[in-house]
């Protein structure tokens, strides 16, 4: 499976193609970060955006995205950006039929590092042992992008599973019901 | 001028069509809510909300789109997915070249009311009547849409004179650095 991993930013912002194999094993297909220009109004920071994803949608042709769930940061201003980024890149995925994934920042700390506490530098570290790269990407987006296209990979078997689960337990408290409800009834029409 | 109000929201997203005309006066051309499934997942209520917005900008035709500029809510994960819907809603808009305006809720407050802490109630009174409308639009959302487009037609020509302004003022002093730079070259040729 090929994951596109997006860490979204309107100043940067983070882009990740990763290939899972078979095991745990994940291979750096690209790596970069795209930028907008600081002084350009918001729609247009948004449009620059949205072209160079489109771009990377249309050369690695991802079958996934995934973005970094912003729950909120100390800059509301720059969290406000992130998200409307995040949004204009889930609606360009979701244009093309491509599902797309949220994980939370500690998410994706905890599936690289083991530590949903780890700082930048320790998940820059492990993004570049585990994709076995020969140097760091730089700057951390770029690394937090391929940081989240491994999270996907790792974690979407489990949520699979996970949804299979509650579908399956939720199939068997509808088929208790009923026969709750027809023992009722039994009982009902007996006396 | 028309004006394509958008107060953004997942669940509700009011969207008002308003014609400005000479003087003060605004005309209503269309008001109403798009709603996206709760239940859906955020991806794909980007998608519909998306589709519904491009089919008012298809239908009416607007030369500018003001949206609701987010700041902050007490519901982080509400204000996150404002702030996405209003980026798509930016996106769409300046992928048509339209230009996009955001105006934050105490501008619009105060604009229909005088007051930028004017309440939900007051915004609606205000709105059905400056546009003269027989019946207060509802929801809020839809009231605060319109609102927008108001505030967008009355306040557009204070900041494209303000933008004139502020490039007039810059360019007296490019011109005022210059004639010092001047003065101090001949003063050295003169030494």
């Amino acid at each position: 499976m090929r994951v596109l991993g997006v860490d979204p930013g309107l100043t940067r912002c983070g882009l990740g193609v990763v290939d899972g194999g078979t095991g745990r094993t994940v291979r750096c297909v690209a790596v970069g970060v795209a930028r907008t220009p600081v002084d350009a109004d918001l729609a247009n920071r948004l449009l620059a955006l949205a072209d160079e994803v489109e771009s990377w949608l249309d050369l690695h042709q991802p079958e996934v995205v995934a973005i970094e769930r912003v729950f909120s940061q100390h800059n509301v201003r720059t969290a406000m950006g992130t998200a409307q980024a995040g949004g204009v890149v889930a609606l360009l995925a979701a244009r093309r039929g491509l599902p797309v994934a949220f994980h939370t920042p500690s998410e994706v700390k905890a599936a690289v590092t083991g530590s949903g506490k780890a700082d930048k530098a320790q998940v820059t570290t492990m993004v570049t042992k585990l994709l076995g790269l020969r140097e760091a990407p730089r700057p951390a987006d770029a690394a937090d992008a391929l940081a989240l296209g491994i999270c996907h990979l790792w974690r979407a078997p489990l949520i699979s599973r996970l949804a299979q689960a509650e579908a399956r337990a939720a199939e068997l408290a509808r088929n208790h019901r009923a026969r709750l409800a027809q023992a009722a009834n039994n009982k009902g029409v007996a006396r």
